[in-house]
Parts: C-alpha cells; structure tokens; sequence
C-alpha cells in the first residue's frame, strides 16, 4: 500500500469520480503541508490526499477506501501533538478544511451547526457577534477545527467551567467505516432512545468515523473580567482554595497554578514584573467573568481566605494581561531556558499537592540534572510537568512522570489524547478490561481496521 | 429458561455460593416487588433475584450467568416507566441495592463515589451537608438509585443549567457481560486516553454492562431562589425569553412552560389560585437560585421584556411553592380530569412553538375527542403532552406525536428511555446507520445478548 510511481494509483481516479481531480492530491508539493505536523516530529508518506466537500462525498470516499482495503488518517487543522492526524505510510488522508461552514447561531437554542473544517476561532466569532461564546478555546484556534477538537475532546483553560468538547457536542454526524452515515444534529439536550454515539466519537481519535458536521452549545459571553493572583503556601492550600472560590463565586472561569522556578523563568526570560516581593510556595491564578464587573465579589471573597498581601487584582485589560502573562508566559520562558521534555497529565483535584511534591522528588533522583517546571489548569486536576535538564530522548522521564500519574489515579494524557506517541503508555492508565472493552468497539465498528490505523491501541 | 419448580435451579446454588443463599431470592412472595413496575404496567417472572453486596460478586454473578446462559435483568430502585428493569420472563433479576454504599464527599474536587444502590436522595444529602447539591432531581429521589439513573441518563427538572446524568459521572465501574471489571473512579475531568466507556454505559439500559459504583460530580448549592410566572403570547416567546434570561442570568436555574388548559385544571381541581386575571396564551415559569438572593436581577431583567401586569415574583418559600404548584399540579391535575397517555417527547428549542401548534391541531383531527394538555421543561426543549379524552389503547395516539417529533428532528423519549414500551418506535427518530451501529457495539459488548434482552433494540 505504499505511494505509487509511474502508472497512476487507480484509487487516485476512483476519488477523483467523486470529489474532482482537483481535489485529490498526489503532487509531493501539495501533499507536503498535510504529511507532516505542525511540530514537525511527527510525518509519513500519504498514498493520496483528498478534499471531500459534503457529507456525501466523504461517505462515498470512506466507501470507496474500504473498498479498496485503503486505510484513511482522517484530519482536521492537523495540531495535534501525539502524531494521530499525520500518515504513517501510505495512508489515504481524509482532509476536511473544505467542509467550514459555519451556520447561522440558533439563539433560541444558543446552539450552532458547523463543518468538521470550520475552525474553532470561526466558531467563536459567529457567537461573540451575537453575545454568546465558544467554551473551548485554545492556543491553535485559529487552526484547529471542530473535527478535530471533536476527534480529541480538546480541553482547554475553562473545563472546570464548562467541560471539555465532549459536553459541548449537542448533535454529531459522522461517516462510519463502511461508508454509512450517521446524524443526530437536532441539538436535543434530552435525547434518551438509545447509546449516546456522539459522546463515543468524541476522543476516538478518527478511529471510528470521520466526523463531518456538529451541532455545538454556545454558553454566555462574559464581557467583564477580573484576574488575581495569589501567594499560597502549597498547591494543596491552591486547590482547596480554589474550590472554595468555585463553590461561592458562580463566576469563576479559569483556575491556575504555578511555582517560584517557572515565575521566577519569567521574570528573567519575558521581564514580567513578579506580584510579590518574595516568592510564596504557590501561585495561584483566578480569573472571573461576567456581564456585570465580578472584580468586587472576587475581592470580597478573598479578603476572606487571603493575607491581603499575598492578592493582586487586575481588573483593566492590561493589569489582566500582565497577570495571566505570568502564567501563560511558561512554555516561552522554559523554551528560552533550554529544551524540556513537555508532559501533560492529570489528577485527582485532592491529590494535586502528593503529585507536586512527589514528581519533583522521583525525577531528580531518577534523572541526574532533571529540572521539572510544573504548571497547569488546577480547576480541573490537569499539571504540565515541562522537565529541564534531561536529554529529550531520555525516556524515564515520561516513565516517571506517567507512572506516578497513574499510581495517583490519573490520566497519562489530560488533553492531547493517545496517538501514536503515547500508545506504548496507555496500560499504565487503561486497565486490560478497558482496553478490551475498547478494542471490541472498534472491531465492531471498523473490522477492516481502516480507520487511522496504528493510533489508540498498542499493537495495531 | 422458565421457573423451576420442583428440584432446586442449580443456578441458585451456584449463586448462593456466590452471595449467600440469604441473598437469592426465589420465594414469590420476596421476589413479587421485583418482578413489576411500580406503575404496575410492566411484570413479568424472575427466575431468581440475586442481590450481590460488592462489585466482586456481581462480577461473580454476571460470570456463573453468562456461563450458564441465563439473561439478566439489572435492577436499581425499579422507578423506570418503560419496562427496562423488570423481566420480561424467566430472566435473572440482578438487583444492586445492597450496594448503597455513599463515600464522604471530597469537597476539593467537589465529588462523591456511591454504590450503584445508593438513592438519588441519599446523594443530595451527602452534598447538602457540605454546601454541594447533586445537580440531578427528581421526584422518585427517595427511591430511584445512582445505577439506575445512569443506566437511564435521567433527566429532570435542571438539565437545561447542569445538564443530565451523563454530565455528572465522572467516573464509572461496571460489570461487563463477560465478568470483566471496568474501572475509572479518579473523577479525572480531563482524560483523553482512548473511548469514554462511561458516556456510553449512561444511558445503555442495562444493555452492555451492570454499573456497580460511579464517581459524580457535585454542584453548588443554591439556598436563595425566586420564582417568576409570567404571561406571555405563545411558546415561541417564552422560549425565546427563556434563552434571554438564560445568557443574562447566571442565576437560572428553570424555566418550566404550561397552557390555559392546564391551568385551568390545576386551579379547578387543586384550588390553585391563578396568577393573572386572565389565561394568557402561554404561562412561563423561572427559577432563579444563587447563594445571594436572585430576586433582585431577576426583577430587572423582567422588567426590560415583560409587560408589568403579566409577571409575578414569588421570594418567600410559600409564595414559591405556590408558583411552583401551578406547574407540578399539572399531573395530578390532568388525572383527576380522566386518565391521560401520558408522552415525552424533545424537539429543538426553535420548534416548541410549532410542535406545540401542530400536535394538538393533529391530535385533535386524527383522534375524536382527544384533549392534549402540554406542559415542560423548555429550558431543554422537553415536552409533555398528556392526552385526555382518548382510549388508553388508541395508538394514534403516541404514533401522532412520536411522528411529529421525529419531523422536527425531535425524541420520542427525553427521559425515559426506551425500554420494552418504546422499541417499536425506535425507528421513528433513530436511523437504520443509528441502530446498525449501537447493534454493533451490543454485540460486541455482549455477543451472547444476555444482558437485558429485549430491551431498546427492534426484534431482539
């Protein structure tokens, strides 16, 4: 099934039937952009790339591959980070970027139907412009689509909030493996008449349809904002904290963490000013959103739990701004620093403190020279460990990192998903009998196993 | 696979060995309360009930089950309304209320672990006593169990605010058809390491596996609320006054709709006072709840789109609960009117309006007599049209509504599912695609089909 030279790969044809010549891809110049990803760590060889520009087209390619015995990477904005919307070889990549239709929003229902292609910044601006919001947001919005935040049930900074995509799909329509289509894009909040499969295509990661339109909950805008940052002693004190404030405050957004070694890489690296004149043990970061201003509630609230020397608020644009720069500010100032191994798990909410102290602890002595930054989304259990100082090859670090994870309960992938890159890990947080359940739902589904091969399970 | 009689089940001895023979139940008199409904519609015999004290020995029992090929019915607090929890004949009931079993609540991550046993009701408490209240309510809370609820995904009056069941288990273990144990109870709100078992188990029906604890997440409690009933023109415009109030009030928690007919029931046989000199065309209740008293902006914000005359706040618990009772009074109500068929149904929030138009005017056409009382969650766009005047056998009936559900691209079961009452409606809103595919899954979950057969799927 490798890429064909000389005569012409008659599934090249086959396609064109059905999408246009133009729209299936053989040149190596045009492939290029859509064989490799954005990282550039991971890339293959794609047999062809093709642009299907409907639901029918794409269930009539799925159809035709399977045919054909033709596996199919199936891809969105292709920013993924663990390798699953790239070819590993041959493979058929199914592109969805023409499909980027963007409905009109249903503010009646605050919902919105969109393509598999239309971006998530797309997404957004059809509901900012008639005061409702996306509640997924993240760095790539500009790239990354609804297919493909579907595909891996992108997170982001306010699924302590709101959920992560899974909650925000209201209707799914997908090709499935033998080219049949399913759709249930009314948008029902109540819907109980059978197993929930848009739920189970979210995080499936293209390895049991082709996702080509969804019907997505929009949430309200929250035009007022306010950020503080607090000194805490541990991340326990900032976990507790922070859930107290989530309980009291309905208008807490986003909850995070940091340390002295990654706020004090900022102050040098990004000459971010520090909120404090010494370090505390933990930093915390709450921001609040609304329509009316929720900086008076947010200070109330802390003067409660808080020495008042040990809070910032920023209200204006640019107090917030310098604020969340200090956190968001991380990957530059490591990158600047050096070249970090970049993990990203999660725990239980009450075990977020034991995970800080013990990783620290387990991958200095594990690996000599090893200097773990630690970050991350605390509303919601999700640690960045960014790790300094090891060579990047050197894989006792994410053995380390994810074995303690799992002993803590936690997840080896908190929102990137499993891919390639991280299939070898899945046991240590999958039991067999999960695996198991898993792999009967994708013969079941997929038996040829055409659908992004290789991605998920260990050893297909 | 009858009863036996005469010689001893040797079933029964081996599940005895299993569970203790105290807690295999085959004298009539014991196993009558689990073999029928409690609306009494559904019955059927049991071979035997089994009642296991711990996932073990109902991982035990589904293994010696599925060795001998007998079926299973799993059982909760047998609350459901489709048939989906008692036998259908000669099947083993399974029931898992020894395991009600409630963890202290870790109020870091706002979570709670239960036993499948555990009553809805006995969850709230465990979260009130901390300030935390589980977001799903419903009115069998002291009876209908966490197992049972998510089997069913049930609703309930707040799905619109936090959504259904499903929304809440954040963690899962179960029993599946094969023995094997699958386990998540880290309550992780980000794990994307392969299919989300638990969304798929939550709303199964007992179909592909015996949910035996579930981790839930808990909601702030709101102990201010408000109660506003307004009048206004049609069901469109309390929807698209609902959707209003709902962007502009974190506060909302409800939002109820009900008619002239209705009411008029409710005030004739309940002596409820009406809220306005005349019937409006459609009444619109909102809950509003907060730790601060709602009332305030929930006053002003009425005061912008509501005509004063036609809007009525109730803040004391007594003038609540008698807003309240012009909405809840409705079932009570309609049957002291007669005996109703009583439908669920969903249509996209854009559709109440027409739905509601539409299905009287067909009711009405198609079925001499008949007088359909409406009332529901529109905040979710749940319906329920009780229907007087029309033989309680006269299919018309659910046929006429089920139809026009499915043409809005509506359910015909918001909440209750499908069960044995509803499979031969099944078609009406989910495709032969739908159905091949949850066909697939149950096969491959349950390839001897000995969970809850005859239960959601056509013609098996």
């Amino acid at each position: 099934m490798g890429t064909m030279s000389g005569a012409e790969d008659p599934l090249v044809r086959a396609l064109a039937e059905i999408v246009g010549r133009e729209h299936v891809l053989t040149d190596p110049e045009l492939t290029a952009g859509y064989e490799r990803d954005w990282t550039g760590r991971f890339r293959g060889r794609a047999r062809l790339v093709v642009r299907p520009g409907s639901t029918e087209e794409t269930a009539a390619v799925v159809r035709r591959c399977a045919e054909a015995g033709a596996a199919i990477v199936p891809q969105g904005g292709n920013t993924g980070l663990v390798g699953g919307s790239v070819p590993r070889g041959g493979e058929v990549v199914l592109s969805l970027g023409r499909m980027a239709e963007v409905g009109s929003v249903d503010e009646t229902a605050a919902q919105v139907t969109a393509g598999a292609g239309a971006t998530i910044a797309a997404i957004q601006d059809a509901a900012r412009a008639v005061g409702l919001d996306y509640a997924v947001d993240l760095a790539s919005r500009g790239s990354a689509t609804v297919g493909g935040t579907i595909a891996t049930n992108a997170g982001g900074m306010y699924v302590g909030r709101w959920g992560a995509t899974r909650a925000q799909v209201v209707g799914i329509e997908a090709v499935l493996a033998d080219g049949s289509v399913i759709a249930r894009m009314g948008g029902l909040l109540k819907d109980n008449t059978g197993y929930d499969l848009a739920s189970l295509l979210c995080g499936s990661e293209g390895t049991l349809g082709v996702v080509t339109r969804a019907r997505l909950r929009l949430v309200p805008a929250m035009p007022r904002r306010a950020v503080a940052v607090l000194g805490l002693g541990d991340l326990d004190e900032a976990a507790a904290l922070g859930a107290r404030l989530r309980r009291e405050l309905e208008s807490v957004l986003a909850l995070e963490a940091f340390f002295p070694d990654g706020a004090e890489l900022v102050r040098r690296h990004l000459r971010v000013p520090l909120p404090f004149e010494r370090h505390p043990g933990c930093y915390l970061l709450v921001e609040c959103g609304g329509r009316e201003d929720p900086a008076p509630d947010l200070a109330a609230a802390l003067g409660q739990y808080a020495a008042p020397e040990w809070v910032v608020i920023g209200t204006t644009p640019a107090e917030r701004s310098r604020l969340w720069r200090l956190r968001e500010g991380h990957p530059e100032a490591i990158a600047a620093e050096g070249i970090p191994q970049k993990l990203d798990v999660t725990v239980p909410m009450g075990r977020l403190g034991s995970f800080a102290r013990e990783v620290r602890s387990r991958l200095t002595a594990r690996v000599p020279g090893a200097r773990p930054i630690l970050f991350g989304h605390i509303g919601d259990g999700n640690i960045h460990v960014n790790v300094l100082g090891a060579d990047p090859n050197d894989e006792r670090v994410a053995e380390t990192v994810f074995t303690l994870a799992a002993e803590l309960e936690g997840s080896i992938s908190a929102e990137h998903g499993i891919g390639v890159a991280k299939v070898r890990w899945l046991r240590l947080t999958r039991s067999e009998a999960d695996i198991a359940a898993m792999r009967a739902i994708k013969r079941a589904l997929d038996p040829a196993g055409i659908l992004n091969p290789g991605v998920l399970f260990p050893g297909e």
